[in-house]
């Protein structure tokens, strides 16, 4: 089962070199060593929020059960293992029969996470789980940074949609998976047509400045794109004088006009004189999106102004100046066989410099106040106490290889909607802070 | 003609959606007015560096030709344009017998830039050039912020080889575009698999804290891993104690143990005692590679510990504070036909906002001093002056579609490397400052 049982189109190359070069030199040395097979627990979480963060955005679970699903070693990448003398003919051949076998926990796409939160769980032997920690990271600290910044911006426009327009600031590919986790974290569309074709997000868009300058005249321009595109386009009106444009736009498309767009200026000024000569033009309907350089701050600073929608780029795809997570794969348990029996030892790097971890097979749930709200992320080993059974965050993803749960995104999206509507009130100021919640070990 | 061609295994699939939505709709509407066929110029620029950097590094111009080659759209990519209905049956109808048919000119991949070098130029119809703008800057914008960082890096390390370990801090495709902008910039090896398999770039790693964990003691775990992989490998020592584990490590690999790693803790203070211990136990060969959190002012502060070689993540793929240029593709001129004969007319979008741009199709040239340093970064139009006709920037990469120029990537590291010291010195400073070279409009 893949993500292309949602009715996606797909075709997921192999994931297996998407891997540091340790990871397979690892698995040799444990393979002649005889510790391959034990089996082994590791732990996805972060150490920190970045800081002055409140909550941190679950995203790329969906596309992490991808990557394990079709991790595996083929002729190719083989060829290229051997000739380049990565590993040994035994750990090769190893490899060319490799698959996940292992279990996955964790918790769902779209929650929101605190620092210590495990929100990924990989059980199985060392071998096959000390694979896939690359990949798992990649994924995770990627696409998590960006949803984060996603939700920020989106509890900012509120009602307001959000287009995602900045896959020319990324790599081409990671701007596919910024627009998913954008549409994760609250946005509406994207200007991504990689994204509507991966992932099914709507796609929009209209014109560049390039459009105007292509013609004689914006008259011109104007016409050919209303001609071609209709009444209900969006008109560029920032290429020479805004109050000519808007005027020109009306004149040509008439009131029915769909929206201007202003990409440079003071928005809240412009807003509001497009807004009033918009509506003295009788185009009461047509509507104002504004697009130059936005982010969480920005957009919050026009809530007053007469915006219908925001563009958001180049903070979006950096996550507001937070491009990545700090999210570690930790071996946190092992036994010392592959033995289902034999009992797992909780393992931990000793503290230097601050790079702590706790060992051992946690458990995590959210604790409630009296009236619904968060309150707490707990975190624990062993069993779980009665009053926090059902709330516990970690959900199964994978049994023995088989992936269990693939979702649609606008579940996922819905889902971070409702996690962050239950943090307290103070999770969605913008202002820097610590964790809204307190994470708490027993 | 293709990346394959330098004899490296390479599967690009077509690039043609990532793209954003309007750049289609822009077709349409130029195609139904007529406008489509205009000769039409566009560049790539920034109109500024990173705040406080004093030169930009060009990288990804290999990519962005890979990317115009496979710029196609097949049936799948036309069934989902059609399905949600992006653009008309005419203009499927165009894209379906797509292929970029002008001309590209840019700076050498490698080459540096200031605020406002012209550093590509693609020149054809309208129509032909304005679909390609989203994959142009996506590539130039993410991998030409990789490489300054890396550049710096380098410039800090000196002489000492630097490793690219950033994987697990980005995603999983920008990772491996990021390996090859680091080795651009001046770094020696990857810990990504994929970017060696994909650009031949020399892969390295050992092991991770992970493996020490998995055994039931540090002597089992070295035991372990010099027993696979030689003697000649480096232990990881900071997962315990490190003045024990160095102990410990020579006691099993003897004085011919490759190296030690330190990933944690005050490194100038660690790498000074694990020196010093080293050489008290005879391995006075063993290397110290240090790898925790560096940035190019850590690796500068261990100029005079006695490192070997530096391992750096996070600030590398995320562009060490700037993880994206503010490169932008501008239509700047455009005849009134397809005919070569019909004038160019510059064209911009006027100033609001601090947007400038300037009008013209135009060259470069680096003026040297009297000492052949660098001086000036000189853009004009029209005609050449004679002293700089062979100090100009641009060459011809792409001539009626067909790639001219591709080169192996040690030919653009080498390029660099040269460039770099062919500027002032002040320009590997690390403090923030102005571009090193002035911009000279003429």
């Amino acid at each position: 089962m893949n993500t292309a049982d949602l009715g996606l189109p797909v075709d997921v190359p192999s994931t297996a070199l998407f891997t540091d070069h340790y990871e397979l030199t690892m698995l040799q040395a444990a393979l002649k060593g005889g510790a391959a097979d034990r089996r082994s627990v590791f732990e996805v979480f972060t150490r920190r929020l970045p800081e002055g963060r409140r909550y941190g955005v679950v995203a790329g679970t969906g596309r992490v059960l991808d990557a394990i699903e079709n991790f595996r070693f083929d002729a190719d990448v083989l060829g290229f293992l051997r000739e380049r003398r990565v590993v040994d003919e035994p750990t090769l051949e190893w490899l060319a029969s490799y698959r996940f076998g292992g279990a996955v926990w964790g918790y769902p796409e779209g929650e929101v996470y605190f620092p210590g939160s495990p929100i990924l769980r990989v059980e199985g032997s060392f071998a096959e789980c000390v694979l896939l920690e690359t990949v798992i990271l990649s994924i995770l600290n990627h696409d998590s940074a960006i949803a984060a910044a996603a939700s920020r911006m989106a509890s900012a426009a509120g009602e307001r949609p959000l287009i995602e327009m900045g896959a020319r600031r990324t790599h081409e590919l990671a701007a596919v998976a910024a627009s998913r986790a954008a549409y994760v974290g609250g946005f509406t569309t994207t200007s991504d047509l990689a994204a509507g074709f991966r992932y099914g997000i709507p796609t929009v868009g209209t014109s560049a400045h390039a459009f105007t300058l292509l013609h004689d005249n914006e008259r011109d321009a104007f016409q050919a794109q209303v001609d071609s595109l209709g009444r209900g386009t969006t008109l560029l009106v920032d290429t020479y004088d805004v109050t000519e444009a808007v005027r020109l736009a009306v004149e040509v498309a008439g009131p029915e006009l769909g929206a201007v767009r202003i990409d440079s200026g003071d928005l809240l000024l412009v807003a509001h004189r497009v807004r009033q000569q918009l509506d003295e033009l009788g185009a009461t309907d047509t509507r104002i999106i504004v697009t130059s350089d936005l982010d969480e701050y920005a957009i919050a600073s026009l809530a007053a102004a007469p915006v219908d929608a925001y563009g958001v780029g180049t903070q979006l795809v950096t996550g507001s100046g937070h491009p990545t997570c700090s999210m570690v794969y930790k071996l946190v348990a092992r036994a010392e066989s592959a033995d289902p029996k034999a009992p797992l030892v909780p393992v931990a790097k000793k503290s230097t410099g601050g790079k702590t971890s706790i060992g051992g097979r946690k458990w995590a749930a959210r604790r409630l106040d009296a009236y619904g709200v968060a309150e707490a992320e707990v975190i624990g080993l062993g069993a779980v106490p009665a009053e926090l059974s059902d709330r516990q965050l970690l959900v199964e993803l994978v049994k023995g290889g088989q992936v269990l749960a693939r979702e649609p995104l606008d579940v996922v999206r819905d889902r971070h909607a409702a996690a962050r509507a239950n943090l307290p009130l103070s999770a969605t100021q913008l202002s820097r802070g610590e964790a809204v919640i307190p994470t708490e070990y027993v």
